[in-house]
């Protein structure tokens, strides 16, 4: 919380882990002692394919998209981008410690609302999935207030229930979903919304989520507020336009945000789990022992230039 | 999630709750019908020596002191405050999905960094106090991932642990505290943050929270986002100023931001916890039948223009 805290968090970085084996049992790792020592095979890149980009005048923000949740609402979106459906609609609201969320501002007036040609205008709810045990799932071990169980899979913060044998994505920070009316199957991918706060874990299996801001959270984030109710903007002029929304498979190579992840199914992400329960950078007085899903850090780094084949 | 939401909960603000004795079991109440049922003495106004008012170029943020958690830093920075300490300072720092923070630019070169006369440097911490019986608690019925038991005291989110006798404030979002660097007793207010994103509970008892954003808060959290490592603006220009910082009771009557916060320690408080548990809006598909601290609602608004003596 300090000037200092950026020095002291810097040299942890490149201390690293120097413990020999007959050594006095060393502190646990720090995260930057963790990320410093992982390989290339404890991270992934993002299947173009899966990978939605949301271009705004500021710049773009980069979105996972989980079909293993919500292939029906991912299949839809990605026909509504190629439909360039969203091009040239706007950013509407931004509620504080909530969402921020796009649609077509003339959606509510059936002769000027933006056509749609071969995307669906509504689907049923995706909004849990059944529990396989091809499902890769790693637990946290401090419990949840919400559901049975949390933890991450594939990458995206999950609940599960394995007595109802289910399975979902959970609103946390920089989740993304598909607003709907009050009919559940109202939605479809055409309004969407990205969680910019506190994570709102009671919309769980209330509203379909479909992926997850992995770059650019800021530039939803940091925009201004909306006043009028549910954080809408009152004027047409102080909506945010977005030029375009792009599958990445469709963009050429050279204009693809070139980023990978931190795998979520891998012994170094158990000890990065570990490391955030138990914080021991120097600025840390106690350890909390414990840690909640919303503070699990998903790091993100740019891609290695060297192509593995 | 949609701008349909917008309708239905305005209708539900004035449905309210109209269950008689012998009718039907009504459903549980929703928030707005919890409030359009609040009395006069639900409701408390800020005592002006315990508001710090933040004046920025884009409006003020208040915030309620909590004297009765952190003492001696309130009366820190009430003397900073009054020494005009803070005045033409700025806010440094603002990371994504944690705080905004503000300080002197100055403040780690002995020659030039911002003097104080009367105030303290550093300070003891109070990263918690002892429990005694009149301090009021409203328990949350559902746990909480980081401590034994979270609620509300006095208007602030609090956890506390019975067998060890101690209560503290949480980082919640909006709560504000006062920076250190290592050295645990190293703070004192001169540095000041806000919590913008997900509660980051693992600071809890690690740094001292003096207050709370009451009014505000996009004033902070929709600010540009810091490039430099830890969210530090890289540039000085791009530094947001502080015109000042104040006591309210130092402001005239007149100038003062007229406002009033429900009471915590009362029962239609935990009837409102009751309708955050259970969302009985018509939007809702499944209810969570739990909240988690971070998820409760403080509600603030207009203070009546008949003054109460």
């Amino acid at each position: 919380m300090s000037r200092a805290l950026v020095v002291s968090i810097l040299l942890m970085a490149v201390i690293g882990t120097a413990s020999g084996g007959d050594a006095p049992k060393a502190k646990p790792a720090t995260m930057a002692e963790v990320l410093a020592k992982s390989s290339a095979t404890d991270w992934r890149p993002l299947n173009p394919e899966n990978t939605l980009y949301v271009e705004l005048a500021t710049g773009r923000v980069v979105i996972e998209l989980a079909p293993d949740f919500a292939p029906n609402h991912v299949a839809n979106i990605k026909v509504l981008a190629r439909e360039k459906y969203f091009d040239g609609l706007a950013i509407l609201r931004v509620q504080d410690n909530y969402v921020a969320q796009w649609g077509d501002p003339d959606g509510e007036k059936p002769e000027s609302a933006r056509k749609i040609r071969k995307a669906k205008r509504t689907l049923p709810p995706e909004f849990e999935r059944a529990l396989k045990p091809e499902v890769p799932f790693t637990l946290l071990p401090d419990g949840d207030v919400y559901a049975p169980e949390v933890g991450f899979s594939k990458g995206f913060p999950v609940a599960r229930d394995t007595k109802a044998g289910k399975i979902w994505l959970t609103h946390c920070y920089g989740m993304v979903g598909a607003g709907r009316d009050n009919a559940i199957d109202s939605g479809s991918g055409t309004e969407i919304y990205v969680v910019i706060g506190h994570a709102p874990r009671h919309l769980d299996r209330n509203v379909t989520l479909f992926g997850r801001v992995v770059q650019g959270i800021d530039l939803l984030s940091a925009l201004p507020r909306g006043t009028a109710a549910l954080g809408f903007y009152e004027k047409p002029e102080q909506r945010v336009p977005i030029k375009a929304i792009r599958v990445a498979a469709d963009v050429p190579s050279s204009e693809r945000t070139s980023i990978e992840l931190l795998r979520t199914d891998t012994p170094l992400f158990a000890e990065l789990i570990e490391s955030r329960r138990n914080r021991n950078e120097e600025w840390f007085h106690v350890q909390a022992g414990r840690i909640e899903l919303g503070n699990v850090p998903l790091p993100v780094r740019p891609r290695s230039t060297v192509i593995r084949k």
